[in-house]
């Protein structure tokens, strides 16, 4: 078994910490009890485990490949995909009426780490189909939704998100593609778009592009972008597939990682112009791919935790296994499982205690965004859709940043069979790599977080989660015990850091732009650090609780949260100085003195 | 061009920092003045620039590859090689009465980045022979020098060292090839070597194998080790090359990176045995072997810092010409080329920084190296020899560590195109991995610090480095001016830190050696940190008394000290709750709560 899904360690984050109890009282997740989400999260283990997990390394072997238009995917992929769309797994939090199960996203996050940490490659591609059914649920016309969200949902199609172009990275107001109206309602679509994940691919019937494209005499920059949805096979009234759409997957791109997901660059309008129909209304494109992207970010994120996961059970694993060198404290005579050797443990507790941190903020996360969706008052929902918005940002930059930290220990202690291939550890240190790249750089998330999410406001929000971390530091002063004021000492260091970090973001956000956003990524992972400190904070509480019902567990689980307070929290006072102090020098040179 | 050795730099360090004016004062070192430096500096990087950094991207595309038992080296590099020996390269610190050019380590340092930022895989070819030679030298009768040096140090033949076997990583106590005397003076070796570099290949007429194994009877552990040489082809007394002797190649690795380089499992004395003859007395192998390791260590710590540069320039080149999105400021109306967004800055500052920091010590090392060596006062011999072996662990684990994080900051400057394989970024990435593994994993390197480094001694060198550092602090604080201050109140700040995990470590070493080791790697790592900040702090002065020599390049040297100090050595106090308090919640765990 390469993979086993840390049931366990999710339970007691959504029950204990993003509070599902909570969640299953709201209308609409009546059925979400913790009895619902242990079946459903044991059903998704046995089928990530033993259907995916194993063709991780298959797919790194043997990529997806290109030829003549057409993209073979990896031996079993398709059976694969068959498989995860029979057993509903593509709409366990998408809407009843159209197919899912209308589950909360606390859960269905839970099933996506699973699926993720199973294998990387393979999730992209329901990951990119619930950006498209969102988007399609938010924006698209009630034929729209008719026609294609039953097909998504059920994983006999798959979406596609297509923004980038060669010229415009992350800049969306250099997209260049053109939508020319044809009078019958539909348009006509020109253009190149890059980067585009299961861009084509043989494991779904039709693939539905959604597009960003300008309209003829649409004003320029972001202002002036609509959303198109463009199948490869047009779809006729009654459902069927029709015609071959004018777009074409001209190459697949040679990538460090994710070998087994084919990057698409597709061609639109070579032969006539490619048929689309255009989602919600002309210009306003950007708003609902922004509604995509933050589902697609929160994955990200998650994508970064589960790769976490998976890269510390396979070290955990070859720590037990590998016998070398004698203990340091001379307790043995020979040589013993490195799991023993005191770098060894540090190096396991890094892995265990960054991704331990990251899922709980993560599931804490997904809890607030079910809350802002469901409660029935409204400024509940409102104060937790600002909580959620804000976390976005954060849960995608430092779950993905601490995956290259992850994955790379991961290598680290396999020594040097870690470079070794065949180990299968590289991979994941090949495969964390794009994570804080793609669906927005970490510096894009950085802009975002300290733009929209902190200067906007005043840092309203951000002070806001700073007064709950306040709570929480005094609930562990209440509690006494070492482990228990160790964190509390410095979780208070850590968010008074995060307070100043704020204080300086906001002051210089307008009057001195460059400075603050000089600072901003270190900013992101401050908020990162403290804010995954704070819910291990709470983890402790609550593991101490609870310790009697299962000691070892409970035990581990405060270790863990001590070791993140000694280890990681600990850093939150040098990044600070960062932010507050090292703008100047970070903007000293010019471009000719690099 | 896809490298330039970033000459003034490396200048830069080795005459203000190092001081190469009084190295040239030794006996024996008389002709290495600061014109020599130049020319020899100009001369390498023309050859490294223009001949062999073109080959790196080839050797990742086309990597060595066996079959039959025989290695073919990727096209260009047997050529290269052949340039290299007769360039004198091989020779640039060996002894002139073996062929070689008799300049100090210092020098041969800079000569060894560049070849090194210019191809990772063809660099450890010389490496591992600059190995053999120096243990040769030490150790080797003078029909061995004779017989081998003049050859190793022309380049016509080359080096490898023999320590891993499948069962022994680290740990060379196992160490099981067996020796077994032919009472003719030589030996037959029996047994399997793994990991070894450049093991076999076609570059080189012959391969000269220094192989660590067991004579009959021999103590256990590492006292019973004893060191060899295996001949891939044995040497006749005329020097022309004999017999092919039963040492074979069975099979290269599959690795991550460095993949022009092979990494050989080499199988002696499947055929009747392999001769060998034994170097230097019996059992005292491992000591040897450490003279060995100590250069090579050092020259891997060099590598971390040759590919950061590499993965530096490459980010610099992309940035310059990258053109995406609009200034955060409002400065342009368009979108610019994105060096000058306040995060590529940074994440460009902290590439910059690190590997500046890194080069600072490490030339400071070559020269206490060199004066160990040379000084006519053996008082003043034996400090600059401890300090240099206080630093060659830190230099190898550090110099590794931070290589990891800047090329993949080089990634990130890239955006998504840094995750494409054609673009070059990823396999700096994937070629540093190795450099915190291989000659002694960074735990490795840690342990020797706290053990046999800042322990035995009860941390007086440590100190005395502390005190020096205070000196430096001073002599800024005396300057005047906001870099300045800077960098002496975090310089102030970081000493502080690592005073108090000294007392840590020293405390702890001998009563709770877990303790002490669970922070043997953040100890290292504050080293890094503390005393490249300290070389830095040196170097903001000495820019400044030069400034207006240069104004633009000795301004980039001071605010990428000033950037170090906020970014950088910000970061000790953090690492110092790390070491201090860190150890018992990283030795919680028990092996089954992992």
């Amino acid at each position: 078994m390469t993979y086993r899904a840390p049931l366990k360690d999710m339970l007691f984050a959504i029950n204990e910490l993003a509070g599902l109890d909570a969640i299953s009282q709201l209308p609409g997740f009546e059925e979400a009890t913790a009895d619902t989400a242990q079946a459903v999260l044991e059903e998704a283990a046995k089928f990530t485990e033993q259907v995916i997990a194993p063709l991780n390394r298959t797919g790194d072997i043997e990529p997806s490949s290109w030829k003549d238009g057409a993209v073979t995917t990896t031996p079993g992929f398709k059976d694969a995909f068959r498989q995860f769309g029979e057993g509903g797994w593509q709409g366990v939090l998408h809407p009843q009426e159209f197919g899912g199960q209308g589950l909360p996203k606390l859960i269905a996050t839970a099933c996506n780490e699973m699926l993720n940490s199973a294998n990387l490659s393979f999730a992209l591609c329901p990951l990119l189909t619930d950006g498209a059914i969102e988007a399609l649920l938010t924006a698209g016309s009630d034929a729209q939704r008719q026609a294609y969200l039953p097909r998504l949902i059920s994983g006999q199609w798959t979406g596609t998100m297509n923004l980038t172009e060669p010229q415009a990275g992350s800049d969306l107001a250099a997209v260049r593609t053109r939508a020319e109206p044809q009078g019958d309602g539909t348009y006509k679509l020109f253009g190149t778009k890059i980067f585009i994940t299961y861009g084509e691919h043989d494991m779904a019937e039709n693939i539905v592009h959604l597009v960003l494209a300008r309209t003829p005499n649409a004003p320029e920059g972001v202002k002036g972008i609509s959303l198109f949805i463009v199948p490869k096979f047009l779809v006729n009234e009654d459902g069927s597939l029709g015609a071959r759409n004018d777009v074409h997957c001209v190459s697949i791109e040679h990538k460090l990682g994710i070998k087994a997901s084919p990057t698409a660059v597709l061609q639109f309008g070579d032969h006539g112009g490619a048929i689309g129909t255009l989602v919600g209304e002309e210009n306003r494109g950007l708003e609902y791919m922004f509604i995509m992207m933050n589902a697609a970010r929160f994955s990200v994120g998650m994508q970064g935790i589960a790769v976490s996961e998976r890269a510390y059970q396979q070290a955990v694993a070859y720590a037990r296994e590998r016998v070398q060198s004698r203990p340091v404290d001379g307790s043995a005579r020979q040589a013993v499982t490195i799991i023993h050797h005191p770098d060894v443990k540090r190096m396991l507790m890094t892995m265990r205690a960054l991704t331990e941190g990251a899922r709980a903020l993560a599931y804490v996360g997904a809890a607030a965004c079910d809350i802002a969706h469901q409660h029935p008052d409204e400024a509940v929902r409102r104060e937790n859709q600002a909580f959620y918005e804000f976390l976005v940002p954060v849960i995608k930059g430092w779950s993905t940043e601490l995956s290259i930290d992850v994955t790379s220990l991961g290598v680290q202690v396999h020594g040097g069979m870690g470079f070794i291939e065949e180990t299968g550890a590289a991979q994941h240190y090949r495969d964390a790599r794009i994570l804080p790249i793609y669906e927005g750089t970490t510096a894009i998330q950085a802009n975002d977080l300290v733009g929209r999410k902190t200067v906007r406001d005043g840092g309203a929000v951000a002070r806001g989660i700073c007064a709950r971390i306040a709570e929480t530091e005094a609930a562990l002063a209440a509690h006494g015990g070492a482990p228990f004021a160790a964190m509390q000492a410095q979780l208070a260091k850590g968010r008074a850091a995060l307070e100043q970090a704020i204080d300086f973001i906001v002051t210089n956000g307008k009057t001195d732009p460059n400075a603050a956003f000089a600072g901003s990524v270190p900013y992101l992972k401050l908020c990162g650090i403290v804010f995954s400190g704070w819910q291990l904070g709470r983890a402790m509480l609550a593991a101490d609780a609870r310790r009697a019902e299962d000691p070892a567990f409970h035990e581990a689980k405060i270790a863990t949260a001590h070791f993140f307070a000694e280890h990681v929290l600990s850093q939150a006072g040098g990044i600070r100085d960062a932010i507050v102090s090292g703008a100047p020098a970070a903007l000293a040179l010019s471009e000719a003195q690099f």
